[in-house]
């Protein structure tokens, strides 16, 4: 059994729990066995976007296939 | 006056301050004179919960009687 | 163009969500063009508050004007 | 020339070597030119397996093809 | 659930494999319900050991009761 | 052999020697077989104390018996 | 709006930016929407080289198509 | 004698020598006794600028007056 | 209630806490509420000081007024 | 008493015990009075080995004689 | 100009500072053109000494000759 | 094959990658087997330099004789 980390940042104009739940939204769409996540930064980016925007940069595991 | 810190894992389905606040409660039912808590980690567990299981890993400090 | 970075804590007796928008409004009410932030630590306070205080250590990112 | 680095986990219920091992051997059947492998983290999974599965975090670093 | 983390160092005079097994050996004699470890740092003593000792400072996680 | 590593904080008015002591002494007072400390971080509280309090927060470990 | 991170290593006869450069261009020559890159290591590699080989080891973001 | 240390973001379209230099630029520019400075993070920002926008964040130690 | 945290260094020609209470007593006679510091670095200048200078870098947290 | 630490990497191409063990061998063939040893870094070097070469970069502590 | 570093460990049974003096003493017997020395761990070893014996990890920095 | 790493600063009043190459220079010119150098820090010395001087301090690996 062996697993695969990739980094993958999710965005929300909600909430920190909400641009997490993006990020791990995304990994189950285009991964199968999606383990775990751990998350790695916590920002809020403010110049580029019209309001707030709530950043999680996550680490998703997932079981490779044979 | 001499502190004890020590290292607990709250979870919750619903958010990460939830899985914090699981670990606070913990920690407030059996300790006494908790003085601040730490997050160290957050993650969410998918593989061997039903949904995603929320966790958040904290360090406790809390001041030991004379 | 050249940015600067300040370290505010921002609390909230309700969520670290919170806490962090604690610090980012300070920072907006006295800073201009400020363009991210990322967070550094998140804390509970329990001793000195009379429930639990939620804290966000934040760094702030903002432009310098030339 | 330039490299590429990706972030596997491999498994074994004998040691921290065979299950570094498992990972180059993942990585060397899927990827060419392999050059070197850095280890992240090690652990012991106890909870969902049958008895102790040695867990090596590794970086493994490819050269790209032209 | 909420789990609880301690930190224990284990010693073997064949290997860093049987160190950490050292370590998991007297974690499961005393708690129930461990469920993984983390290897936090290796190395060997050599001064006060009658001959190379290694050692496996580790993790261990542990289910609490409710 | 087994050691087992705590962590704890000790206090004092005068220095950060004294606060190390501090946590060295209450540690010894509950425990045998204390081998050696390290220091993980050093800081002083102004806010809630009567003057400068000097705080050392150390890892203390020791052997556990058989 | 979800980002994805991956890590490449440069390398140039030149200079640390030439290397960080190669990297960047490699990126921008297979990925759409790279948005920006961060530093991880910097090194130079003489043995495996006629000359110095400048090495950046640099973290690419890029905006992941819905 | 006591130093005080700000964070500073130096930009530049050319390399991360000339991104350091801005930014010890500005700081001479407005504060006097300017001792050192530490590079804390290079970067290259590429959505928001017309070319690369090489960044190097720096800390820059200054001695404060009595 | 927000804090802010700044970063000073203080000097001594005598020892580490004297070199910490140099930036406390600097930061207490410019700034209104400071509640607490923490001690980041430790040093010693001996090349352009007549003889040592004990140095602390510490970060200095203070309460902003509303 | 004074202690000096120096930093090697032994190499094997059997495990990390082993390569350990070979930096160790170097360490005591060369200095007196070796204490300890911490490993810093484990790696896999493939491709400018035969096969594969299992590398233990380890500090190594001494005692210094009067 | 070109610096080297090493590392060497102080003792003393009074105080953190006596211990980075010890090692600081050291260097400046053996060494010429010593500049800096930069604290890098305190601890104190209590099994192998008569009383608590202070420990300083130093890292000293001197200026190489021509 | 046993590898040693020792620690320089390189300097320059150019450019990172000239100071850089300074300690390179200096480590080829004394030592044999040289295999590859890390960049551990980057900084600007502006007190006792005429002008900007460029730091790099760099970690050298090079195999050690039989």
């Amino acid at each position: 059994m062996v697993f695969k980390k990739i980094s993958l940042i999710g965005t929300s104009p909600e909430s920190f729990d909400a641009a997490a739940d993006d990020a791990i939204d995304r990994a189950q769409e285009t991964l199968e066995n999606v383990h775990w996540i751990e998350v790695e930064e916590l920002g809020v980016e403010l110049a580029t976007a019209d309001d707030r925007e709530y950043q999680a940069e996550v680490t998703v595991a997932f079981e490779l296939e044979d």
